[in-house]
């Protein structure tokens, strides 16, 4: 079977992490399939937005943990192969905000763990009304201390801090008020919802988004005078850009732009 | 015409930038227009609060396209002109929190790209129940990079995120919900509850609001103990002012402080 | 009159400040009670998780402003002794956030200035619904300068500067809100929701939320990549603790873990 689904439309990409009996648990052969896809879709040219959606009851119920156990079998009790495990993990994570497109967690059931940082790691996430999250590896003795990097980084601290330590879920409304997720839409609707919102991604100039969505990240480590005088670069390269160039005229002109891409 | 007209109100300076017919757009002469009004109230002791308003339909909407088309028509097809043009922007963004006075800005109609970005840069914002906020250079083709820096400062990742890329407005109250603004109010009275929040920071002794301000900022880039060592230096200063002295004095003997200021 | 009451049930301690009279005020004497109970929590493996509330109609209106004026007549006008105070408070605020255990403020009446500090250093915060929150030193000429390091890493920008500035309070249910407490409950009930929460919190695997609650404030400090590399290294240390492979087993075997903790 097929671990992660694609399914083109236009220029998007739709990935589908496809182990419903095990709730598409990030195991080795599923961090690596989407590590895979990820990669092949970095150097598409034709693809604009990209949605990771999972299918089955749930959206992701982070590591495999039956996996992880039998990790502990080797001489060192499992260190190597839990160091390796998460360092592909991590490299995983971070590829999501380093792709050239949008990336879109279209969340349904639950996403617990790494399930919740792989939401939090997408640039955007569109959530059923159903939807739970959690970052709850503490009911089994085990901090989610690498979903809390992604986590932090979207959530309060003390709201992040209290769903980490009393691993206790929370509902999409409630993730939506918190910054982890965009949107809310009844789960009838959300495949359709998340599609169109790809939808007007893809139909945005893609230099511009991809040269935008590097920018995004980089300048948000950045303190302020840094964060503006590498900015301001990244405007000039993107005035320069004939495209763009066609795109303002076109907006004076009060006509459509005929981009070339 | 003025581009920005100046009126005080005792030690409140109202900023109301004056191009109606350009939605107030920040064209070459309006950055410096603003620009010096700013440099001139920077050395203003006796204005302890700033309010900066539009004049028109709209607070402000963005860098003036038709002047940066203009630019293309340089040998090195505006290269130069849009490195100094995006330079004389983010200092002029960079003016507002270095000021020592407490910068509002007062939003009616539309605030859009550099005009949204003006105000994520004041420290404060009062909005017009029907006044709508974008950075929806994407639409264009040319993606909000500059504005980014002070939106992202002020909204969560992924609302940020989302507003950068789809390009869509949202509305007054979203915007307080997403810390953009502070308050919402009814657009005839947007001038007088804003004239009152400044009233109200004109009120405090202006000392120690200078020290907090600058102070705000800057422990905001450092990490924790950082920010504590220097705060502390901070506050030492800030109980050495004499008119500090007396103000705790007042509040222990339950009067009203005499501030020579 | 003990100044800092500890009360263990359980696994939980709860530290009571208790000068009435005064409001709690962060006297010399009741930072060195607090910095003493907080740093014998720091060695006691026994206590999961620690509560702080305050005696009699407030929870904490910040420093003792009648101590600070005396302070005012050593030769220097206080300058040594105003540093040293600060230093000993924001000594007392980082111990929270690195004790081993989570700490919850319990949050009656008001906290201000630095009680309202106190309350953002705190890992998590309930507050009764007529709780109030403010950093009103400005009123009386002193800026809340060190209160500000914790109330912004809590509250949004805007809105943190609003309260810095102004002065003014806010309501229990706008502080959840702007992130700055998790909970809301009638003050009939806030110890008894405070004390279940803590009790949620000591069922956990100690040795887990000790790691978590280290890494979590260290990787907000951090860029992403070098956040991921750390706690990459914390949950491989995590994963080799004797509890939580029982944990993960229990899970598995759908048992209850036994715990030798």
């Amino acid at each position: 079977m097929t671990l992660v689904l694609r399914e083109d439309d236009g220029a998007v990409a739709r990935l589908t992490m496809n182990a419903p009996e095990r709730l598409n648990a990030l195991s080795d052969a599923m961090l690596a399939a989407l590590q895979a896809e990820f990669d092949r879709l970095k150097e598409d040219r034709a693809i604009r937005a990209v949605i990771l959606a999972g299918s089955g009851k749930a959206f992701c119920a982070g590591h495999d943990l039956k996996e992880m156990t039998q990790g502990r079998q080797a001489p060192d009790g499992g260190a190597a192969y839990f160091a390796d495990l998460f360092s592909r993990c991590a490299r995983l994570m971070q590829t999501i905000p380093t792709l050239p497109q949008p990336v879109i967690a279209e969340v349904h059931g639950i996403a617990t763990a790494a399930g919740c940082q792989l939401v939090a790691s997408c640039d955007l996430a569109v959530a059923a009304e159903d939807a739970r999250f959690g970052v709850n590896g503490v009911n089994i003795g085990l901090f989610c201390s690498t979903p809390m990097v992604a986590l932090s980084r979207n959530v309060p601290r003390k709201q992040a801090f209290e769903m980490l330590v009393t691993g206790d879920f929370i509902e999409a409304p409630r993730a939506r008020e918190l910054g982890l997720v965009n949107r809310v839409v009844p789960g009838a609707v959300l495949r359709e919802e998340t599609a169109a919102l790809a939808g007007k991604i893809a139909g945005k100039l893609a230099t511009a988004v991809r040269i935008g969505k590097r920018a995004f990240y980089e300048q948000l480590e950045m303190p302020l005078a840094q964060a503006y005088a590498y900015t301001g670069e990244v405007m000039v390269e993107n005035m320069l850009d004939r495209d763009t160039a066609e795109g303002i005229a076109a907006f004076l002109e009060k006509r459509r732009p005929e981009w070339r891409q």
